[in-house]
């Protein structure tokens, strides 16, 4: 039976996935409060909200380059197809244990790996003179076997995303480095501030990850989130014209626009907040109940 | 580029995949208002909440009957292995449009086609004497490629799940028959209550339907979603001791709990409060939006 005290504060490992966990109502509340804080981050520039499912076209993330960088994170949608014979021995494959993928055919979409790849195709055609900004959510699945909880499988991805002029968008991406160090400092958490080590995947690692860090492309900021261990909660990424000109996104009559983006990760950012205050919530400090309205916690 | 009010009030259709959406920000609103107010409906009972991600350990929807009844619904997670040279034949694959499936393997989850199968693995064991109710939530995916948008293939999907004794699980469901009606007539909905008509796979399906009906486990609530068009958005289940059998989840010392659901369809009714009010909120009735929290819009 649950435990109801664990269940409300914190984290149901899936019995049956590593990785994979459900949230108590605990861990929730600080999860929405957290959001509602971003939110007011950008406020002022009143971006275009967009919501995404956590399934994509595979078309859009085989264009966005994501199987040269991150083959090994990306899990794609099967299903089965067949007849009622092909399902008598799809199902008695499944109850034996056996393997049930000889009657499954790869479908159209993938679990979306990262939030932003699912707003590039609907920018297509000419941004206005002075950009755009999304600010974009969606549930993220990267396939990492590890059983600590700030690695998780399946977790949710906030991003503040700028399209525009190449400087426009830089120095935004720049401004960040700061705004998202004061904001994790709000919050009570010391954040370091490092050029990401993405796990690029195979032959090419080295030299992608050289090629990231040189043209300074991303930067991450880890906090504590466990005893013994920080983790990247908030990325600050630059991505020249990358999608602007795979998505023909475009700035003026031919150019294409540039991107960046600011990531944070919502579950990283949980844990951290109970690593750093405690899991009872009434002993939190006040200045950090009151930014993630939590104020009659 | 964005069309912002289209956006701002509707869904956005993935280019790349059929049946797969975007939301905009007034829908997301909305659909945030009904789910509070789903909420009031059993705050009185006190739930356990928990929250799950969109996808679930393999291994229980097996346990939970899901391949024999629903398998063609159902999508599977794959993953990429192999070395540098198998990850170059899988790019140029991908990128010569040719099949992916070669180089991926099954995972151990698939994405939840429902949200309440997260819950029961975590209620293995003996329930208390009261049972238990749980209020759950999860995107939901099901393998229907449809492009009308009442058939979403990637869906919230909102629960009460009630476990105990037959008779109170029984009679918790049928009183919630009432209860559904009245919810929905007061967001100004009209709905008709019917015994469900569930897309059964395969030769087993007549049989599976008509033991449905005789034994009135489910119903549906349909309303108007499109124009001309109802769907089911909410359903009134009981599961006789399916899952409590199945899960080992017992009451007293060795008798299997009964258990029963009442599922929103999240998209659904936001869709139908929609189509019942019209696109902009400032029109609504002023009932509608306080049940909402929308008061001021």
């Amino acid at each position: 039976m649950l435990d109801q005290t664990h269940l409300r504060n914190g984290l149901l490992r899936d019995p049956e996935a590593v990785g994979v966990y459900g949230r108590g109502a605990t861990f929730d509340r600080v999860l929405t409060g957290l959001n509602a804080a971003i939110t007011g981050l950008e406020a002022a520039a009143q971006p275009v909200m967009l919501r995404f499912p956590p399934v994509l076209g595979r078309r859009t993330i085989e264009r966005c380059g994501y199987l040269h960088t991150f083959p090994h994170l990306l899990a794609t949608a099967y299903s089965f197809e067949g007849n009622s014979r092909a399902h008598a021995e799809f199902v008695e494959a499944a109850e034996s244990g056996n393997d049930w993928s000889p009657f499954q055919r790869m479908t159209d979409v993938v679990l979306t790996p990262a939030a932003c790849y699912a707003v590039y195709p609907h920018l297509s055609g000419a941004l206005p003179e002075a950009g755009v900004m999304v600010d974009v959510e969606s549930w993220c699945f990267r396939q990492e076997l590890s059983s600590t909880p700030e690695r998780m499988r399946a977790f949710r991805m906030r991003e503040f995303v700028r399209l525009g002029k190449p400087d426009e968008v830089r120095s935004w991406r720049d401004a960040w480095l700061e705004r998202a160090q004061e904001f994790l400092n709000s919050l009570g958490l010391a954040p370091s501030l490092a050029p990401a080590n993405d796990p690029f995947f195979g032959d090419s690692a080295a030299f992608l990850k050289a090629s990231q860090q040189e043209q300074e492309l991303k930067f991450e900021l880890s906090v504590g989130v466990l005893d013994g261990v920080r983790a990247a909660t908030i990325s600050c990424n630059y991505h020249l014209d990358h999608f602007g000109s795979m998505f023909d996104i475009r700035l003026g009559a031919d150019s294409a626009a540039h991107s960046g983006c600011v990531a944070f990760g919502l579950e990283r950012l949980t844990l951290a907040l109970f690593f750093a205050h405690g899991q009872n919530l009434s002993t939190w400090p006040a200045a950090v109940l009151d930014l993630l309205q939590l104020a009659h916690a």
